[in-house]
């Protein structure tokens, strides 16, 4: 089950290029994405409404994509506007399903629920400026991860795990010491984490151009939003100094299915930083992707193997403090997901 | 579900050899057939009733087949003729099941029915003499398609998907023009289409030995009969002659399961005419290959990946004029299944 | 089903060594094996408690398994002994299940059943003496099956099956002869065989030591005790002389899921008979392996595809005198899940 009225990330906005369709599954949906002549995007069921073609594989052209089958073409709202055959008369029936779309932050957005609900819906979006390519510099990254997208909000709240699952690069001894601390505001969880004169590790120290062997603190904030949007800042400072630098990073979780995920990651730098903000947010993102693919990826994987077909609480998961975050959020989704099938049956 | 009181073809002819045993899944049923010393084509359930070894891993000899396990050997009715253990005692329980069988127009062809059904049928089954072997030069293909076989039987009724589908070989503009007739007649369905005075395409311009930029007329027939029983036949001539060259094939669909098709297909043309025959039938054949595997397979695969679990019907696609015949098989096909269930029930 | 209140063996002693986890699933549970500093084996569920994380992907220290997720560490008796995190509290139910684990004849058996009925147990297992490495030269193997765990205990009851599967190693034409003698004592089943002046295939000449063209004697017997522990003793004389060279094996299954089978086997010969028992047992082992691998597994993977989820009687196998053995052993161990499945319920 997956709350369908909200906006979940289908592709970066680089995916999608001029005249290709551009396929991906979405909550457990076939959906097409392409571009119209001015640029924008539009979101179908990739199936062809005559016989269940893939819409994907066929042609866009003039703001259509056109079914590789038998040629039946439709536009970004769904309607038929070509029947090459005959007479050409156009069928009522032939239409296929279209979603709403929103670019914003670098990223096409779709809503999957009753469309009605788009509407206002956009302004309710947390915020992702700091990825938006008009103003920063942006490295963007992309991963499918077979296992459920909530297992991946759980490893992003508790950034604990670094120093276990990620000894070689992320992890630092004095992370432990902190269990965490946890704030909900409306339907936003933030997840707070400190760590006082530690040595960085070195990878990390380069990110933030820290001399090596100098001492400092770190302040760790996750922000998660329903479904599964969630940034995190960190800022690094020398040791008894209030102002640092921060490193920026975006992490949005669609679920491809119910025990898949869409994982899409970005760091974002303003502008105004110069040339140097282009190196950093590449660095940062070929720093995450290592440790992520090796490490978390085969976890997340893993715990989902464990899970099968089960529900995470039927496991009966011990709790411990550093879950504060992961659990809230559980909590949240769990409320909206009831809300929603009382709605719908309503 | 499947007919099963109907003639399914099993193997090309040529695919039993003397002394060996050959397997092949049918209508969901494993199926072992071999040949006796006579030459005739005998077909039992790939089962041993032992503990039930595949059959087709043991040995033929003496128009028996023994199991690869134990060493229990049967003949072509099913009978245990051997038991090498001890005494050698024969258990009135150490049966197969066996299928009456058919040679015909260069195939075995099987009966997965009632076996006392099978007499009368023979004469009834449709006429495709043209790929004969006796006198006729023949080229023959199969393939495995990954997808319920009414959808290939769909794909062969409407051949307005060359355009479409296959634009770089079978496809012409001029295709699209003729939604098509169609005609039913008992339990046979026709599809007929044509075109006038077209350019076509250099493959199948050289098939039929057309220079190059002549302008033809086409005229297609597609025959079709229960359960998957399919020839076409494509007459070109010069625009304003009435008769012209032919090309005759033959499309034999029989399930693997309920979403997998044997698609056994071939060309013929008479020994009278010559050599020539001979090259044609294999031009003709390796024409068809390339873009049935790369392009029509893909699709029929990606229909079926559409369809999941659900019936065509559910699906609730949309008609279009060029559908016709796929319809009025479809529709033979689902009172043939209802009768059969009838039977079976009463 | 499985019987639960039995030992199993979980992996021979050698495959777990100091300080790393070892992952094995048994009766379709994931478990971790793992030693302590005093070398004794532990066997754990193999779920980390918090998060599900499968403790094999740890480390191992001091006697304790450590989550590689967020570092919880557990002991042999599946207590949680560290929570690195904050103020290091350990949540009562932070506890892993763990299974009695015994070691002997030069493997871990575990226990999956109440634990409080392993007490009594250990003196209960079979003899597998001659496999001891204390006394002896063993030879040991394993290979994963893909097929339930009762077809490879029929595959060994029944050597009748050397001569038709394995024609080329194991074979020979005196086999078949005999269809084999049977007894029952307790819940121990035994099927005899033998042959009389049979010229041995070279493979088992050399392996016993017999010349080329002597005729000989063979006496077989297998024996086996629930749940599909099979020791098989070989011995071979010249034609009328009574005391020959003998070859004993251990064969020893234990259900990874009810379609897959850990087989352990092994060749023992006793120390005392100096260098050649090395030799033998190795050269016995490497023997086995090859028809095995290439004969009986694929043997026994067909049977398991042919019986897919149907049970084994569903199927109505024909019974032959050769399987007397096989079927006294599947009575025994019905009589057993039904007892068990009635003591649960009680
Ligand atoms: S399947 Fe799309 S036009 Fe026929
Ligand atoms: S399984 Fe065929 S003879 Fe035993
Ligand atoms: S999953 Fe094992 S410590 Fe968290």
């Amino acid at each position: 089950m997956f709350i369908r009225n909200a906006w979940y990330v289908a592709a970066w906005s680089a995916e999608v290029v001029a005249d290709r369709p551009f396929a991906r599954t979405l909550l457990e949906e076939p959906v097409v994405l392409f571009r119209d002549p001015q640029g924008r995007a539009h979101a179908l069921a990739d199936r062809c409404p005559h016989r269940f073609a893939p819409l994907h594989k066929g042609d866009v052209r003039d703001g259509t994509v056109g079914c590789a089958y038998h040629g039946l073409r439709f536009d970004g709202t769904g309607r038929c506007t070509l029947n090459p055959h005959g007479d050409g008369r156009i069928p009522e029936a032939a239409r296929v399903r279209s979603y709403p779309v929103l670019e914003r932050y670098g990223a096409i957005w779709i809503w999957m629920g009753e469309p009605a609900r788009a509407e206002g819906a956009p302004a309710a979006l947390p915020d992702f400026s700091f990825v938006d390519p008009e103003h920063n510099e942006v490295s963007t990254g992309y991963l499918l991860t077979h296992a459920h997208y909530q297992l991946s909000a759980d490893n992003l709240l508790d950034l604990s795990h670094f120093q276990y699952l990620h000894p070689d690069t992320l992890g630092s001894p004095a992370i432990a010491g902190d269990p965490g601390r946890f704030s909900e505001s409306g339907e936003t969880v933030r997840s707070h984490r400190r760590t006082e004169a530690e040595q960085l590790p070195s990878f990390i120290a380069r990110a933030f151009g820290v001399p090596d062997g100098m001492c400092v603190d770190r302040r760790f904030e996750v922000r998660w939003d329903p479904p599964g949007l969630m940034a995190i800042d960190i800022r690094v400072a020398p040791t008894g100094v209030t102002y640092g630098r921060e490193s920026r990073s975006a992490h949005l979780l669609t679920p491809e299915t119910s025990a898949s995920t869409h994982y899409f990651f970005a760091f974002g730098l303003p502008k105004t930083l110069g040339p140097a903000a282009r190196t950093l947010v590449d660095y940062a993102l070929a720093g995450l992707v290592t440790p992520f693919r090796n490490e978390d990826l085969p976890m997340l994987e893993a715990q989902q193997a464990a899970l099968g077909d089960s529900g995470f609480w039927e496991r009966q998961p011990v709790l411990l403090p550093i879950d504060g975050g992961a659990i809230r959020a559980r909590r949240i989704m769990e409320r909206k997901l009831a809300e929603e099938a009382q709605c719908s049956n309503a």
